[in-house]
């Protein structure tokens, strides 16, 4: 880590009472600083904030984040930003006193900036699932267990996860799409998952482009069917498996417009 | 809180770059001080052990443990001692590195003692669900998002939790038993939920007075047919339901011989 923010405060450390520590009991978002400048980061923000209010707790001033994340960027032109927000500090228990007031926290990360596709991802399937929580699927909350298990499963390139019922959610720290017959899907994320800022970006250039994906449930089957296989997120953007299960798949990012639409409009603020 | 130590030293600030509050990487018990001894301190310490192991974390030493709590708790006769164990400090990421350390964290919070059972406690059923994950449910693990979101629906008493598919669980913090034709049973704890140290002293206990417990998944309608309904949990105890859902309850602990004999065994270390 670079440097650090607590409250507006350079700091690294925080008190043991946060909820975040206790509980998980707050968010995250992980930023790429591009030609210095935080990507995505009106859609990192909106996501941050529906979270907050799907928690109920008072969500940060994203002026005041900006503010913040951009003294602590300073001249540096290639960075990870991560947002944390909690719900604050309390006594032990599970229940929220009424004066909690939230915490946000910024670290800044050493980062190459975006690798060049160099020839595709290799994905394989995990055997840790996502446990179902519609109440708040889709938001990047503190609750990471499930991915910290999956992610010791393999080394190198992402792992893929499946809910409880069997059916494709996404990677360990990516979304998902499937390119069948010409046309892009993606796992719906309601019951559990994270719905990514690159996912959502896809979604409306797609709709934009008047071919629109198909969200909905995905069983494992289909990736073989599948033509080509993406994976999405803030640090890797768009990228191609290059093999699925050690099956390999040859279909690059630049094959379907509605991606290579994406991913030209990916990493600017 | 009184006083807190973190990895043998006086402190109450953690590095914000620890898993625990990244990811929920890590457990805790909360153990009931009474008479200046931690009570089922065996039983604790046996949870905290094989939840690192599922976890596949190095699990803290007990003895060294136990050598902190005594210097915490000092000359204190009532107290709630409080331990986190996380996987401890990384940058960002899900991945653990090969040399990140577990981090223990011991807080000591002010406690009157055990209440006197003043008639029960009133129960009700939370809109919020449990997600199943049965690769680490029974675990006391620091993703508790699901129980500060129930916990958040009600004021006094205490709510119970279902799974996605309709079955009890548990209390938002504590475990469940039924008294159903003379008979005790409590909901299986194999998708979600957590093991507590207590119900395992029931079950304990009803096996060695022949009274086994029947451990199976029970529907929310059978808390109207039972006789009566019991909460456990280290600082509670086992309490009697006074009612539920507004619905009075009148069976008491005293009632059956080995929610009796387990009560008076609950506060010995």
């Amino acid at each position: 880590m670079i440097a650090s923010l607590i409250n507006g405060e350079e700091r690294d450390d925080l008190s043991i009472l946060d909820r975040g520590l206790q509980f998980g009991d707050g968010l995250f978002e992980t930023i790429a600083i591009v030609g210095g400048e935080p990507a995505l980061w009106q859609r990192h923000m909106e996501r941050l904030q529906e979270g907050c209010r799907q928690l109920a707790f008072e969500p940060p001033d994203p002026g005041l984040l900006l503010k913040e994340a951009t003294r602590l960027i300073g001249r540096r032109q290639s960075a990870i930003l991560k947002i944390l927000v909690t719900r604050g500090a309390s006594e032990r228990g599970y229940r929220v006193p009424e004066d909690t007031r939230p915490t946000r926290i910024l670290e800044l990360f050493e980062w190459e900036g975006p690798e060049e596709d160099a020839g595709g991802i290799d994905l394989r399937l995990c055997r840790q699932r996502l446990g179902q929580q519609p109440g708040y699927a889709g938001l990047k909350h503190l609750n990471r267990l499930e991915q910290v298990l999956a992610r010791s499963e393999f080394d190198q390139g992402e792992g893929l996860m499946l809910d409880t019922e069997g059916c494709l959610v996404a990677g360990t720290a990516s979304n998902l799409f499937l390119l069948i017959q010409g046309r892009l899907h993606t796992p719906i994320i309601d019951r559990c998952g994270v719905a990514g800022v690159v996912r959502a970006l896809v979604l409306d250039v797609a709709r934009e482009m008047r071919q629109p994906v198909t969200v909905r449930r995905i069983l494992p089957d289909e990736l073989e069917q599948a033509e080509g296989v993406f994976v999405t997120s803030s640090l890797l953007g768009i990228v191609a498996a290059s093999s699925i299960e050690g099956v390999r798949k040859q279909v690059q990012v630049s094959h379907h417009p509605v991606l290579e639409a994406a991913a030209g409009r990916l990493f600017r603020a």
